[in-house]
């Protein structure tokens, strides 16, 4: 099936947006940088990769096959940024007193629990840090042979100054720049301040560490990215994407160490999304300004922190605050209340041409995922459909055509509209509320001698799969299965 | 907290019943095989998980801190489980046309998928194969440097003559006999027909290898299990189990590199569940006569798979049959009853004892983990609950130790009883019918002018959370949030 659909792409790289052109006709490879698994995981991380999942959906709906990986940082993400702070995982293991690895896989776990239920779809390779050590070791043995990396006492940094290349994404490249950007310790077996670490010697207490060509260590933060997106998708890719902040040092070192390696451009398209603010500030989890997922989810339904992020567009900062996603939490109840009146609605004689609607939201779309604005056309759209209604309903054919655009355009790519609101959230309970009050009409309309009614409650009950019994405490029901 | 209970474990190893003492008081490790997942899981990997999920759950009720560790075997398994069959991640991966990591992944998140159905609790720790591959190779760099295993043409074998208690485990250790009990080819490599692969020499082809000092290859089966085991609960564990079909090669292979390795004891109390069978022959993926608990849970609530597994004892085979799983189901409803209708009873003044019944479960539970005696308890207070309640409800201290002995022993620990039988699955649906009722007796109401009933029906949804509005197109209802 020929593409139909022309996508542009703010490619961070040349600072433009581009027509997107795959390597291989049809077929999408796309890395983008996955969680540091040391904490439960708050709305920075749900902004990051609820945008990322609708531009993979985007892309599969209007044709391509997705390649996705994301990997999950397991080990050598260190505090501060810089290369001599504390592991990230260790700190948290001694924290909770538990070992590195159960920390690791039970954040993993937590940070997958919070993507399903936001309706993020699951990557097609997730792969871990410490899972693959020799890949990361043969990429660093690489770069040392084509003198880009040196070892020292053990540990092996790369050499910013053998990569000409280096400062291309991020536009950091001058060396007082970064120097007066952040701290960098000048540690005495670095030839250069700037030059970063693709392994470090280990002490003999540290709790994760690997034999390797250098003696015993781990591997520095930036390789794992390389070394698995090479792996999975090749040594050039078509997209990587990943957080604002990771563009420098990150994404500048990837870039560095993967071309050097490979001699060949590494990401032919830079996608990065902006952050969560609070108050202006950026939200993580180093700062401790963050409200994790998991206490949203407890006040909103997830549709609504998905409308939320999806309502600014994904190269905007998200300003974050209760009344900010309370506001949206409103809107997103009135689309929900139209696309559930629709599917309750008989059919009439009224008509909607959804073509208009369709072209504006997939140019929106193509015009570097402009998620606001196909919300805007939800908004466009609901109002008609609302009037049509009011004036008798929507022909059966225009109907269709209106409930297939929301389902696919609102429900599966935007993930964002619910049938009957929040459905299936609560609802044991509600039906045990409402079978108390279906029990106690049916004991009213028998002590009225109405026994037509109480037997049409009966009867109707056991139609839907509902047995009710009299017993001495009185009476009860269950399902029938 | 000191433990009371003594624990009397039937172990492999010693072929008795042994009362179980940890190495660390208080505390255990166990090690328990995890799946090879190059397909979606099937009863019989529904009854070891279950099994062991249970032991373990009753570990902890007991009082034990555990760290449970199982793997995900995403390499390096055979077909044919000799050394020279097809890796049956690669086969699957062939015949889905995608890559290696994919096809694991997709499988490992069906197994979770499938184990969180059946309420299996999650390992502390689960490492996959190819996520310790420099695990293997250290330890096969020691076997190596200890002689008991050779390089040959860039594979590496285990030399089983090199290692005394070979055999100890399974009972095989005549080589004669292991000739005739499954066809070992003779490589010329091997110095032994029974050594066995620890590391294998790929050909360039081959879409899974890591470099090692032989050369490119990837680990052998076996090996796995040894590393990680070692790295994440000690060199000595308390508890190693998995299906008694991997007694031989698996777990004697496992036996002989680790305390070849180690000059340690490997496992204190082998644990060995028994096989599901389809009238009379094992279950399995390779024999193409297996029902996956995808198929089952379609046709089945997850209770009463489990109730089904744990009616048998884990060392007993349990032969698979739609009748004798109905069966099963039809034996839990009972229980189900009981429990559901216990929940909703209001009290009396009836005793019930539950001392006798409590210290009968902890018996059984004790002895070798007899699920299918802890059952029968459950079926014994069924009918003195039953009795009681008829004869006019049981006294509120009575009914609440009942309730506590039926939630934390039949639903937590075995993981069998729901609230109003199998609760949530369609809440929604039948919601959905029951409101569509209740919304026809308020419109009767009201025709028949019966006002005070349709605003009862009104008022009292609202508190629970639902609102009706009457629309052109009849009443309609809505969650409010």
């Amino acid at each position: 099936m020929a593409i139909q659909d022309e996508i542009y792409i703010y490619n961070t790289l040349t600072r433009q947006k581009e027509k997107f052109v795959p390597l291989r006709e049809g077929f999408i490879s796309m890395y983008v940088c996955g969680p540091t698994v040391y904490g439960h995981s708050h709305i920075g991380h749900a902004k990051s990769y609820v945008s990322f999942d609708v531009m993979v959906k985007w892309f599969r709906h209007v044709g391509y096959k997705v390649r996705y990986v994301q990997n999950i940082t397991d080990v050598g993400h260190l505090l501060g940024d810089d290369n001599d702070g504390e592991d990230r995982i260790l700190k948290a293991a001694r924290i909770e007193q538990t070992s590195p690895m159960e920390v690791a896989q039970a954040y993993t776990r937590s940070y997958y629990e919070d993507m399903d239920a936001l309706g993020v779809a699951r990557p097609n390779i997730a792969p871990t840090a410490a899972g693959h050590i020799p890949e990361q070791i043969e990429l660093i043995k690489t770069l040392i042979e084509k003198g880009h990396a040196y070892e020292a006492n053990g540990s092996v940094y790369f050499s910013v100054s053998s990569f000409e290349g280096y400062g291309k994404l991020s536009g950091r490249r001058n060396q007082s720049e970064m120097e007066s950007g952040k701290r960098v310790e000048i540690k005495s077996e670095k030839r250069h301040p700037s030059d970063f670490a693709l392994w470090k010697k280990a002490d003999p207490t540290h709790l994760m560490q690997w034999n390797s060509p250098w003696g015993w260590g781990f591997p520095g933060w930036h390789i794992e990215c390389s070394a698995m997106s090479m792996k999975y998708l090749g040594e050039t890719i078509d997209i990587h994407g990943g957080g604002i902040d990771n563009q420098f040092p990150h994404h500048e070192c990837e870039i560095a160490q993967s071309e050097s390696a490979t001699g060949k451009p590494f990401v032919r398209y830079w996608i990065h999304n902006n952050l969560v603010t609070v108050n202006g500030q950026k939200m993580s989890k180093s700062l401790g300004n963050f409200t994790t997922i998991k206490d949203l989810l407890k006040k909103y339904p997830p549709t609504a922190l998905r409308f939320f992020i999806l309502q600014s567009h994904y190269r905007s900062t998200l300003d974050f605050s209760d009344e900010a996603i309370s506001a949206a939490k409103n809107g997103l109840e009135k689309l929900n209340e139209t696309y559930n009146r629709l599917l309750q609605s008989p059919s009439g004689n009224g008509a909607l041409d959804i073509e208009p609607y369709k072209a504006k939201l997939h140019s929106a779309m193509n015009d570097d995922f402009n998620t606001p604005q196909a919300i805007a056309v939800f908004f466009d759209l609901s109002r008609e459909v609302n009037t049509t209604l009011s004036k008798g309903g929507l022909s059966e054919e225009a109907r269709s055509k209106v409930i297939d655009f929301f389902n696919i355009y609102g429900r599966e790519i935007l993930g964002v509209l619910s049938e009957t609101q929040t459905a299936m959230r609560g609802d044991s309970t509600l039906l045990a509320n409402v079978m108390k009050l279906v029990l106690e009409l049916r004991q009213a309309a028998r002590e009225k001698k109405d026994f037509a009614t109480s037997d049409l409650i009966r009867d109707r009950l056991k139609e839907t799969g509902i047995e009710v019994r009299d017993t001495k405490e009185g009476a009860t029901w269950r399902r029938l299965d």
